[in-house]
């Protein structure tokens, strides 16, 4: 029986992967970190879309972030989408090198040796650890580490949004996105107008498709 | 001004890399990781090892072990040393992984490109995470997650017990090990009996020299 842990935050990239991954193993189990979140409704999208796509769902709670870093993920101050070479406020330095390493000990743990996150380096915002260099490196570094070859999938890696759009709705998954959360600004309806939702409904736009999320 | 991030746990060897770091760099911070030792002891020893060498002291307190594994380190079970192709159960998978990818952001956010580490290839006994080709592909890794060059320093991969004695003893730092925890009984007097300990006094011996720490 093929088995692999899906990197899961809720949002519409990892809703994606969790489509893709249940075609191509047996058994997938959801990881999402509750990191302390601003917005405590990604955590409650998350368990809505684990339960539409009966898988597992693990989540777990680490308080590394608050200590590590101020930031807009985190804390009360304004979003700056980044651009001019800056990196936006968003940016945790090493999230996901704390996150992918903390997945594939887990998926260790587990008895897997796949782990699939939604990372994507097309729509590149300036996270250095969303790149394909470092995700190649860190698999390498992860297998070292446990002694056993562990792969990091990357499914979106090199694709567009509107590519992203139509693998999900390939696997006949499109309706679970009505429940992902995208919006930077935490709402439900989404507010179609943070860095977030422009990106995400371009995307839509591109594909020539209707997303199921409401809007305001 | 150089600075450098010392990670360590108050051992022999995280305190002979503080006393080799204070005389390569003019800015020294010692981290700490609080991650549920069974032993509390080896925390209380820290504080005073960091004391007597005088430098900052960061003592990060993280719950991930606990949720990731349960090992002889954080739990109440034997202590197996090991052998026989074995891992020893004080083994918890990608425990390094971790506590290197945090001391690298944690420097990175001090403002800092130097990490050390006490890690050493020499009496390997199982843990893959402390090999240098383990090493230099994080290196790579946190560089590339963190868009900056970082430098993990390992001072003691290739020297035996009795160099790393030696060591601390040319820097005129001998008496630290007086306050140095090593014993996996979490014993002061150390119980001479364990593996770790047997390890320690085998090194002073193989160096001719009196461990000033004191045993039963």
């Amino acid at each position: 029986m093929t088995k692999a842990l899906v990197l899961f935050s809720g949002g519409q990239d990892s809703t994606t992967c969790l489509a893709w991954a249940l075609e191509k193993y047996d058994e997938v189990t959801a990881l999402t970190f509750d990191y302390g979140q601003r917005h405590r409704v990604e955590i409650l999208q998350s368990y809505k879309v684990a339960e539409l796509a009966g898988v597992k769902h693990d989540v777990m709670k680490i308080d590394l972030f608050s200590k590590m870093s101020k930031n807009a993920l985190t804390h009360d101050v304004e979003i700056d989408p980044g651009g001019n070479g800056n990196l936006p406020s968003t940016f945790v330095p090493g999230r996901n090198l704390l996150f992918l390493s903390l997945a594939t000990i887990k998926a260790y743990q587990l008895g897997m040796s796949d782990v699939i996150t939604g990372v994507c380096q097309t729509d590149y915002s300036g996270y250095p650890d969303c790149r394909d260099d470092f995700i190649q490196s860190l698999q390498k570094s992860c297998s070292l580490a446990l002694d056993k070859e562990m792969t990091i999938h990357t499914p979106l890696m090199f694709m567009t949004k509107a590519e992203t759009v139509e693998m999900i709705n390939k696997h006949g998954k499109l309706d679970w996105l009505a429940e992902s959360h995208t919006c930077y600004e935490g709402q439900r309806p989404a507010c179609a107008k943070c860095p977030a939702c422009l990106l995400r409904l371009k995307g839509f736009a591109e594909a020539g498709m209707k997303d199921p999320l409401p809007y305001l």
